[in-house]
């Protein structure tokens, strides 16, 4: 089994899944998809936002990848159900994983979830949460500026705390959550600034790693993980430019340049 | 989907990934063997863990299970294969749990695996770790002490922290690990002391929490999670006497009685 594993996003924040897949899997091949041109998919509507996922899916489907992750939340809250209906190779979303950690980290099964104003809107943590035990309280808040702000690269400082602490606020009023969902892929990029913000007695789950490790998981399942000797190769496209792409792509990997090789960058041409 | 889970385990040990997963599946039924007359598994020979192990799955395949888990580290390192090969339900084992979590975890790749003689024997998790990436370094140490004690109820105190700590001197002087996998489901009832003894630097890692995880990951992506609305009711059986399996059982719910409604014990009569 040599074929590679997809990754879709909106736009960069599906890199930390990639760094996570990396790093737990470092034998399998990756192909990255970030559209971002149209990032990001939060405001957009439903039809838009499952027209633009099929888009990017068929795009990897064509590389004979052997299993499908939806590295966006709001993609994964909108498209995941029916790309696992209609395709035959394994799709993994990051809602559920993220849902799942949380359970297994919950004491007091008081949970709050964060992510951009689609995911939020779409109820969908709630639901993969409830569908779980009936009995957790589940509070939600939209945070629409934390991407934009990442996107330009305000990750910590005071800038970057006063935004999220007069952003998570209304969280953190309420005092009552022990495991908060970081439900936004960007949102790991912040992780330090949020866990200092909303305190060190919150565990704070990022959806990516979790998602990888249910990559692993699911793979070995299925007998597809790569057991060969045959160092991994991974290529990276992007619907928007490539310099910039690849200069917040260094970023992101900056401090685990190993898990960087072979990383070609190339630009997606979608059908629209 | 009212089909129950089923989860064997070589006396009271798997106890601990029924206890998470009545946690982190609380709509689920559990049907629970332990073969209580004849544990432990660790010192027997390959043949006997063998034959063992197929009595007990034989047992509950007839109740009509949906899903196997193999509670038992022993169990697992020596005949998981085997079982996923013959049997048409999913069949999970403890071992690769621990293993993807601990890759999860590790910072410094420097990962530390306790077990019984058996597991340790069989180098199961130290191939599962270096399956996953051929980098990481493993500490393995048998500590054939641990279940024997834990089967006495001596969980805490100066005598369980004296005997944890001397036989995890090997270990602790190596220094090295940031992360250890506890690699039989007896000792995360003995967990408290051996992170006193191994200090808060290194993450312990509990096999039968990241077990129960993956039972929920397998069985939501087989679309077989129960979504109705009757209430669990989960079956004990023990090879061994039931009045000493009960205390023990008790125990170990008695923090968590919410868990344990429902649940019957009764013999179970295996052909030997």
């Amino acid at each position: 089994m040599n074929q590679a594993i997809g990754v879709i996003d909106s736009g960069v924040g599906g890199l930390t899944v990639v760094h996570e897949l990396m790093r737990q899997l470092p034998k399998e091949s990756l192909i990255y998809l970030g559209d971002t041109l149209r990032c990001p998919y939060g405001p957009r509507s439903e039809g838009e936002i499952k027209t633009f996922t099929w888009e990017l899916a068929d795009f990897l489907l064509e590389k004979n990848i052997k299993l499908l992750v939806v590295a966006c939340n709001t993609a994964t809250a909108f498209t995941l159900e029916e790309l696992k209906k209609h395709l035959s190779i394994p799709v993994i979303g990051v809602i559920k994983p993220g849902a799942r950690a949380a359970v297994k980290f919950t004491k007091n099964s008081h949970i709050g979830v964060i992510g951009t104003e689609g995911t939020i809107r779409s109820n969908a943590y709630p639901r993969a949460l409830k569908s779980i035990s009936a009995y957790l309280r589940v509070n939600s808040l939209a945070c629409p500026l934390f991407v934009p702000m990442v996107e330009q690269g305000v990750l910590s400082g005071t800038e970057a705390e006063q935004m999220v602490g007069e952003t998570l606020l209304p969280m953190k009023e309420q005092n009552h959550i022990d495991t908060l969902i970081l439900g936004c892929t960007h949102y790991p990029l912040i992780k330090d600034t949020i866990q200092k913000v909303i305190g060190s007695q919150v565990t704070v789950i990022s959806s990516s790693e979790e998602t990888a490790r249910e990559v692993s998981t699911i793979l070995e399942f299925y007998g597809q993980l790569y057991n060969g000797t045959i160092s991994p190769a991974h290529r990276f496209y992007t619907t928007g430019e490539m310099g910039v792409f690849a200069k917040i792509t260094e970023g992101i990997f900056k401090e685990s340049a190993e898990y960087f090789q072979s990383v070609t960058i190339e630009r997606a041409v979608l059908p629209y």
